[in-house]
């Protein structure tokens, strides 16, 4: 089993109840990586034995922080429609809810599509030398990460008056691309006030959403090739700012778009 | 009461349960306006005894269309922190969920600040001419519209290239912003598949994510004047498409952004 599937698995802890558990390594500062959290709670969904179609829209709220151990994920089935399916999902510890989730699985249909914007310009990923980033927090190690623009400050950079980054990534070994490996990609980017101040702040993404625009098939090219993300900011006001992503795959597919407010001190 | 707050009325049903019921001004096609939904739900955390702070993010899931009558809204706080507070949110009909949200309220801190993205370019609202929209609902005469770009296509206007629309909105009569009222002006972009297609096509929000960058005083400020919005999607397949909007107040604040996913047919 991979590292990515090795953090999110989940077993049956009966009726509709499934039991996780941390893995150091998806440590962060303090508990896991939200992204793997959320790729945990779009995977419970994703093992319902009455689940309809494919994730569609996920928004994951983080409440407090989940402590080294095991975890109850409790997915609900709110609506059942013809074509789509919502969901509720609750991550706690010993009762004490840690995050929650809501979600829309669909069906796929054939219709009229376009892509609106075009990828950011960016060298090919084997172009683009690696760089550690100045967070020093194990997680990160399970990706490489090669920064196009708006690299992770390190000493020394000062304030940057963008807040974007763009930058490849795959899993570090290479993992397969699915929904809940896309879903913990849409929270790659470092809080984007660390861009903008030119060092650390304390911060922390409070709620977090992903759009997927891809199918299983689209996913199944990427492989575990690189992923080309971009993420901004647009407002940092009272303690909180908003950014927002858009993830590709290689050969220009846009995959799912990202959006996430974070709390910030600083 | 002016015909929002009428609009979003709720009445205490016991416990934290509150009594809501549509009006015929807010009636879309089928059920009301999505965004005085979304703006009930805020209203129906506003009013909890227990609340604490101001909107930070709300996502609103839209399961099935309300019918004409009574609903009820039940809040419940999953989590209080020291400075902030989860809240799950279900608006129902007869017992059948008709609309899930997830809401972060948060104490407002001093901090950093900056926005980065400049308002779009648009002249004064009262030199935009009134154009009616090909959308015959009634919701829509609550609101005046004065479309800078993108205007809501008329028979003959054909496809277009671009997602994007660009708005002055207010009241029609005004009435004065608050967080509810910017909740509800988050979802005035008609969805943008029919300026790309030219025209009606069946569609409806699924899940809608407002994050609130303004403060009480800041939206005070506003008082009822024009506000200014943009929107524009990125990508449309399989049935699904998104849309992510900025509403700006008409001295260059950022407001809110804000974040749909959308079905469609065609």
């Amino acid at each position: 089993m991979n590292v990515f599937d090795n953090g999110i698995a989940l077993e049956s802890a009966g009726d509709r109840r499934l039991r996780g558990r941390t893995v150091p390594e998806w440590a962060n500062m303090v508990g896991p990586f939200g992204g793997i959290t959320a790729a945990t709670m779009v995977r419970a969904i994703e093992l319902q034995p009455d689940v309809l179609g494919l994730p569609v829209a996920v928004t994951v709220n983080y409440l407090a922080p989940i402590v080294d151990g095991a975890f109850d994920v409790d997915a609900r089935v709110v609506r059942t429609n013809r074509s789509n399916q919502h969901w509720t999902v609750e991550l706690a510890q010993d009762g004490d809810v840690k995050a929650t989730a809501t979600a829309v699985f669909g069906v796929r249909r054939d219709s009229w599509s376009d892509t609106e914007p075009a990828p950011p310009p960016a060298p090919a990923p084997e172009d683009v030398p690696l760089r550690p980033g100045f967070l020093d927090v194990t997680w990160l190690q399970n990706y490489d990460v090669r920064f196009v623009d708006g690299a992770a400050p390190v000493p020394g950079d000062g304030e940057s008056e963008s807040s974007t980054t763009t930058l490849w990534v795959r899993g570090n070994p290479p993992w397969p691309l699915d929904f809940a490996s896309l879903t913990a990609v849409c929270d790659i980017f470092y809080p984007r006030v660390f861009l903008r101040r030119g060092g650390f702040v304390p911060a922390g993404t409070i709620s977090f959403t992903v759009y997927f625009h891809a199918d299983e098939a689209q996913l199944a090219e990427q492989g575990d090739d690189y992923l080309l993300g971009t993420a901004r900011a647009q407002r940092f006001s009272a303690g909180h700012f908003d950014q927002s992503a858009q993830i590709w795959g290689r050969a220009g597919t846009l995959l799912a778009t990202t959006h996430q407010m974070v709390y910030f001190k600083g």
